[in-house]
């Protein structure tokens, strides 16, 4: 299979799953009482909103890159990128159930463990894909990309889980820190040049 | 008609309908108690999405690979289609109406069969597109499939449809047996060479 | 400008919209008595569903076999097909309010009326379009079509409304007519060679 | 990175965003009195909706016009585009707010200066991106644009903040001025040959 419908497909999904992020931003319903302090309240979501947005648009910019080195993709290939979508379109639901429970005194560590963790699986998702099309089937590379090479993407890919590894063990110190660390993490795939990625895209 | 913008068109209400199926996880509101225990409550809703999810994505796999062996499609061939798509978009409510029930006293079986019902119309619906285009308009083909492969592809669509019946009638028994059928079908063919059609994909 | 990105735009809305048709369809919450019964009891809302997916499939065919006579579009063509998009957009909307309202004492008029008059703005927004792309720039065409062929298209296209126009002065009379109306057109579209572009559209 | 991918997502997005506007329309649930009253009564949400729907509309053929003029797009570029999605997505939520709170006694003011406040960002956003493209990386071009040019391309994006930099300070005035501001800067570039683009464009 080439991969055109393969990107368009994954380009669909993630192009619906970042939208419905916003979705738990939600219209504040006051019946007396300051609206802007209301909005303010709701400064959880916001953040929320603003690190997973990021981070669903950075793994588009990885997928793109992934996708640009096969020539076709197996079958195999197909449904472990259909697993990556899925760990994608939970991520509108973990993110709102941190930014739900985050200054709360009962649960917030579990969300922020739940949606840090989603993170984590997403990534996890995401190097099993790469580690399908780079090792186990090679041949489906559209460019000679050497074996060291090979290695070098897959393992940036997988030191790039460590940090959400953290952010979930962390949700148990303080749910706040793992936010700060999510948001920090999409700050910094953000910034130009950080990623070794960033020159090979062009 | 090319089916170039058919693809396009399919892809976006597949990517839509897929990624809408999440929104029925929902962030759970607790007063006191464990927001741990009450998010592994709604386990049904992550069996039901991860089963559905896989569907819709194998479903994908599937339509690609159909509307791939197609030059160009008739009128009566989109119309089978937006059908087709018509019982991929009902997946989310009827998904949701099976974790919602599933482990009531009142409406499980009901709501399983709906549920199994569903994925039996939308199997249905792929096979009356893929005998509208393997056999009654057996010229819209890009390719020289001899009317034995046509057969064979037309018989293995419809054998996959058993499964979802028995699923379906199996609700009144128990619901859980209905989802577990549904979940097993999923799984199977997500497994690398089950699906018969894995090596004609390449 | 060329017409691909339209499409890509156009079909990405269609695609949304058509499956946003489904949020209508709600899972009934029981606390005794039949789920059945209560599924059952929601008919109008299945109806006003399938009607409203066909009649968007229909569409998107008919804006398919609109762009591909086109070799370019101007500004005025891109705001008339965003007006066409924002009519079609409104519909899970519309639909939603008459299978709300269809079987009321009070109410099921106006839902309806306004139910058929969103039908009715869409197809005017459809002429409009056409209007634009056919006669005032028919320098856009990447066909030679007769000024008699481009006539016939857009007569078939305004004729394609009355339809609508007595489905929505009907609503005053009955609801059901309304519905019924509609539902009549989308399957009349949808049977084979009864649409004048079948032909045209191979 | 050629730009052909980067459109495909961006189209999805804001194909998703254009089209959650209308999930603000809602079903409006009467117990007695008249349906059309109540209907009327939601006119801020129609308002709210043709003006966000139409300026994203507006957005969406700047950003085509915008990318139709690279060849390919650096890491910087695909974050800042990104950004301007993540303010586009964000317009569902403030266009909803405002429609709520518009003729209401508290809260009109912060629920119009947001909205405003959202489109003013957005501006700024794509301001941002067009500085990133056409000054700071110009050898991404895929025509050769004069650095005149190139200026007045981004001068006439910075005039178009404008207007909005005075709908968001006017909503202290009156909530009812930022919309009818907004409203009319969308009418306005959707009027043929008011933008400067529409030459270009062809």
């Amino acid at each position: 299979v080439t991969t055109g419908r393969l990107e368009a497909f994954s380009d669909g999904v993630l192009a619906v799953a970042i939208t419905l992020l916003a979705l738990d931003l939600r219209v504040p319903e006051i019946d007396h009482g300051s609206l802007w302090h209301e909005l303010l309240r709701q400064w959880p979501n916001y953040v929320a909103y603003a690190t997973s947005f990021l981070t669903v648009g950075i793994i588009w910019i990885n997928h793109h890159a992934a996708l640009r080195r096969l020539r076709r993709i197996d079958h195999t290939g197909l449904i472990l990128n259909v697993v990556l979508l899925m760990t994608v379109c939970v991520l509108p639901f973990t993110t709102a159930l941190m930014a739900r429970y985050l200054d709360r005194a009962t649960g917030s560590s579990v969300a922020a463990a739940v949606s840090g963790g989603s993170f984590l699986v997403m990534s996890f998702a995401f190097v099993a894909l790469q580690r399908h099309v780079l090792l186990a089937r090679a041949d489906l590379a559209n460019e000679s990309l050497s074996p060291e090479a090979r290695m070098a993407v897959l393992r940036r890919n997988l030191v790039g889980s460590v940090p959400y590894a953290a952010a979930t063990a962390l949700a148990f110190v303080s749910a706040y820190l793992t936010l700060a660390i999510c948001a920090a993490i999409a700050v910094f795939y953000a910034l130009p040049s950080t990623t070794a990625d960033a020159g090979a895209l062009e």
